[in-house]
């Protein structure tokens, strides 16, 4: 089938690690049974969003959080779950429906804004970036981010940037945040979204804690890339993007 | 000064190219007037947009059209004037005041599209693209596009497109588009619009033929680059984006 169903969790992320695990077990085991194939769960699902608390809720990988997303895609593996992703501070974990571990990506791009009045968050302070890319194969079919924005770039930027890629690569995007507290010390935005290779939103939950599903279709987006070829367009005979790591050319 | 203001011309055009000229003529006077120090004409100002009109409305450059742009550019330096850009088929011009031209752009990414039901159209079957990118600066800080987009990509990609670059590169953005005619074989979807590197739309056209101004504030444009150091954060040790022509290396 060319079809698959993804569910979103935004999770209700609280300063209680145990709380965030066995919550976000119980809802990847929701979405498994309401038919989604493949669950995504929000950036720092385990922890409060906050360079204050990433050093004592940090964990290797193997680890607790990563042990619970290992046995979480096993035990759903009947209603046909494939891929479990979840986030911890910055590494993305996919898990497959033995409880393997399929792919960690560590975040290569640090995020840092300084708006004044508004917001200062520095990543780069307290954290340092993965070094490599995570590809699957030559032309992606659907980016999911993790992401926590903020009460300042989420109203500005949330939806603009998947949208924006969505269009631009002729991909679906899905993104799952955690879902808003007004009490943390960094308020998320929420609105996990789902959006579709036209540009479409499909699937978007409000601020408070849901999971949401969309029907992935990837005929559909065979459709759109043919309707619109752009990459028959692209010049690589002028411009080039690469990769410039160590033993990689 | 760190401010200029900028003119976009959304044009009628109809199929009198020299009503189109003399129209252009006119309301670039009037911008300049109203204080327009750079202004932007839409792509084909001086045609139909269609594979069939192309070959009867192409001119040289030096021709009719570039003559227009470059007098209009003269006679209008003494209200500060110090750019007009106009797009003729596959050719995007920039005059300066003393009628000089600048810079000649050619579009280097044609456009192809075919959604059964609503709209085909392939410019690879009539145009030749150019094959140089056109450079003025290493951090570009207004990114202009005359483009003509559709009844079908109009309402799904125009702004998107728009407020997207503009976000990812933060830069302004404005887009000049003729203005709607119902009665063409191809009908433009108009809004010509203007949009600030925090991915706003600043100032926006309807449909029909109208002037509209934005105030560039470069300053305001360095504070945003500075509140969110998106460059310092690249990562030219894992990828890079390289030019790819003869001789550019």
């Amino acid at each position: 089938s060319s079809e698959f169903r993804l569910a979103v969790v935004q999770l209700q992320v609280t300063s209680v690690k145990a709380d965030n695990l066995s919550r976000a077990r119980r809802l990847v085991k929701e979405a498994a049974g309401q038919g989604g194939q493949v669950v995504l769960l929000p950036e720092c699902f385990n922890s409060p969003y906050g360079t204050n608390f990433f050093p004592s809720y940090a964990e290797r990988i193997p680890g607790e959080s990563s042990q619970m997303l290992s046995e979480a895609a096993k035990e759903n593996k009947d209603p046909s779950l494939k891929r479990t992703v979840g986030s911890c501070i910055t590494a993305c974990t996919v898990f497959g429906p033995d409880g393997q571990l399929i792919l960690k990506h560590r975040k290569i791009h640090l995020f840092d804004i300084d708006v004044p009045g508004k917001i200062r968050f520095q990543e780069s302070e307290t954290l340092s970036p993965g070094n490599s890319l995570s590809v699957f194969e030559t032309r992606c079919q659907l980016l999911v981010y993790p992401g926590a924005f903020n009460m300042t770039t989420g109203p500005a930027h949330w939806e603009l940037l998947q949208r924006g890629r969505a269009l631009d690569n002729q991909v679906y995007v899905a993104t799952a945040s955690p879902a808003r507290d007004e009490t943390a010390s960094y308020v998320a935005w929420g609105h996990s979204t789902v959006v579709n290779p036209w540009g479409e939103v499909i699937s978007k939950a409000g601020p408070e804690e849901a999971v949401i599903y969309a029907d992935i279709d990837l005929q559909y987006l065979a459709d759109i890339r043919q309707q619109i070829p752009i990459t028959a367009q692209r010049r690589n005979d002028i411009y080039a993007v690469t990769s410039t790591q160590e033993g990689s050319r």
